[in-house]
């Protein structure tokens, strides 16, 4: 039935050198091909923006394989409503998730075996699906809760606080009893930060000078630094952590468009205060996802967890868009969505 | 009975610039005041140099307050014998540990509640008592055992692997089961590793490219990096981490002359691998050291653990005796030798 049917896709053309080009990637028009026995066709509703798509698109060493040059690009994440189905468990209308299967692109097959229709619940916005209730709130759960075990009344410093993982970590941090100091890069995000998530205190790290704004909003030291970011940030968070503090690295965003940056020079902290610096995935922890998914959604009807979702519309603009993770112009999870949701 | 009796001390003059100078301590010669009741006096046989002096001698924020200018060096371990004694418990003649109380000097009071005499068992030295059975045993039982958690057949690089710590975390990775690569700086050292303590592979960090000679003596990658020296070796070690890699930071000894040396650049490996990067202190396990001393004890029985002790005689070389720790000059622990044993 597609015969003759087209679809466009983003394909990595070259590897990006610094922030991401357009022409890094190239939209490709391309027939859908016919699907078999087997397997099921795709649309894609959203598909997730992260900082880590600028890693797979680079060549260092990293934690998967990086994307090929020519290939489509990957997204972390996607959902979409199955347009045709030769297997017997999903059917036309269905909504899957994108799995590995999933990337910048409007259609993809996906094995049967492999496709999980997701229930049907009003409740659960298809939008909570791709953010807290997909890889952004377990990632939090996890780095949070298992590297930084986190203990009542201790000061966490959040970097990229407004950002989709880094938001859901504020909100835990308060569940946990703890003193919230966020950092973040402009003005709407520390009101968000402050007046709807109730952290203790923002950073704007943008007009501030990080070192001493940590130092005197940190006047107990930290405890736990939950790190987004790299750079500077850490360099400052290293400085003021306290004796047996947490480092959980989720991310290092500020050397994602520059590996050559330099590393910190405060490592040294890491011995002077015995810290503990733990890099994760969350894909390190899907035998207890489901454990994550539990207490998030009840977190969040309990109106203790909120989450913002920044809908980019249209396919072609996922290049630009990307770059906003980069510059700060996003809050919470990016997306682009492709289809309308049914 | 002292009175008129003189003692000397090394008090520190001024902060080192770099590497540290004569002139940043001083000689100085004093009366040895009397003792009152309930204090011993003892006189130093051995001190105990090691790369942390170089952090106590400056002003950085450190695990513990600095040496302040004027007073008398602290030292990481001594061992005296009784001079005086105006306690029941303890008599002229008994050995004991200086702790907190013995420094680079020659005589010390210490209060008597603190002095505990150790039991006379010939068939332990001295010189094991102010090395692998005193700080330097226990802080690579922890550093290695507790945050390295070994498993068999895993590889293990041990950096300034001939010197006090480094020399047993190699013993006790061979006696784990671990495949072992110690890197160090001259050849004699090398031999001392391969043949007597029969780790699997040496570098010669002076000779050969350190990331070279890494990748080629660790072709399965590395499991647990034992740190003590920071650098470029940290660089070349975090590059080739396996997954979930283990790095207890025991000390990072390039760095102490130097507080403004780069970081390391291949800091995002601890997010790429998954690493699992650990400062520690051996005096964060004062509750369980009578452990650590049973299983080197045993060990050393067992013939699985040697130890060297690299003594320097006279207490005015203790500021040149000290930087041989910094050119690599010393093999094994390094102790200034004050008296003569009884």
């Amino acid at each position: 039935m597609n015969s003759n049917r087209t679809t466009r896709s983003w394909r990595l053309r070259r590897r990006p050198d610094g922030i991401i080009n357009e022409n890094d990637l190239e939209l490709v028009t391309e027939e859908i091909p016919e699907i078999t026995e087997g397997q099921i066709l795709a649309k894609t509703i959203y598909f997730s923006l992260d900082p880590t798509n600028r890693i797979w698109m680079s060549d260092i060493d990293q934690y998967m394989e990086p994307v090929e040059i020519g290939d489509i690009m990957r997204a972390g994440g996607s959902l979409a409503i199955v347009e045709d189905s030769k297997v017997s468990h999903i059917k036309v209308g269905d909504i899957v998730q994108g799995g590995m299967h999933g990337g910048w692109q409007e259609h993809f097959i996906i094995p049967g075996e492999e496709a999980i229709a997701i229930p049907k619940e009003e409740s659960i916005p298809l939008t909570a699906l791709i953010s807290v209730l997909g890889f952004t709130g377990p990632t939090a759960y996890f780095g949070f809760l298992d590297i930084g075990k986190p203990k009542k009344g201790e000061t966490v410093v959040v970097s990229a606080a407004a950002g989709a993982v880094g938001s859901i970590v504020c909100q835990l941090a308060k569940i946990k009893g703890c003193r919230v100091v966020a950092i973040t890069g402009n003005d709407n995000k520390c009101e968000w930060l402050k007046n709807d998530l109730k952290v203790d205190e923002v950073i704007n790290y943008k007009k501030e000078q990080i070192l001493d704004s940590l130092r005197e909003k940190c006047p107990e030291g930290i405890d736990i630094y939950f790190e987004n970011v790299g750079g500077e940030t850490l360099d400052a968070a290293l400085t003021l952590m306290n004796n047996y503090g947490r480092i959980p690295v989720c991310g290092l965003i500020s050397m994602y468009n520059d590996w050559d940056a330099p590393g910190p020079k405060m490592f040294r902290n890491i011995l002077m205060k015995r810290l503990k610096v733990e890099g994760f995935l969350v894909s390190d922890y899907l035998d207890r996802y489901s454990e994550s998914l539990e207490a998030l959604s009840k977190w969040m009807v309990e109106g203790k967890i909120q989450y913002k979702v920044d809908i980019v519309e249209g396919i072609e603009n996922a290049p630009s868009a990307v770059n906003k993770l980069f510059t700060g112009e996003n809050t919470g999870k990016l997306v682009i969505k492709v289809s309308d949701e049914p």
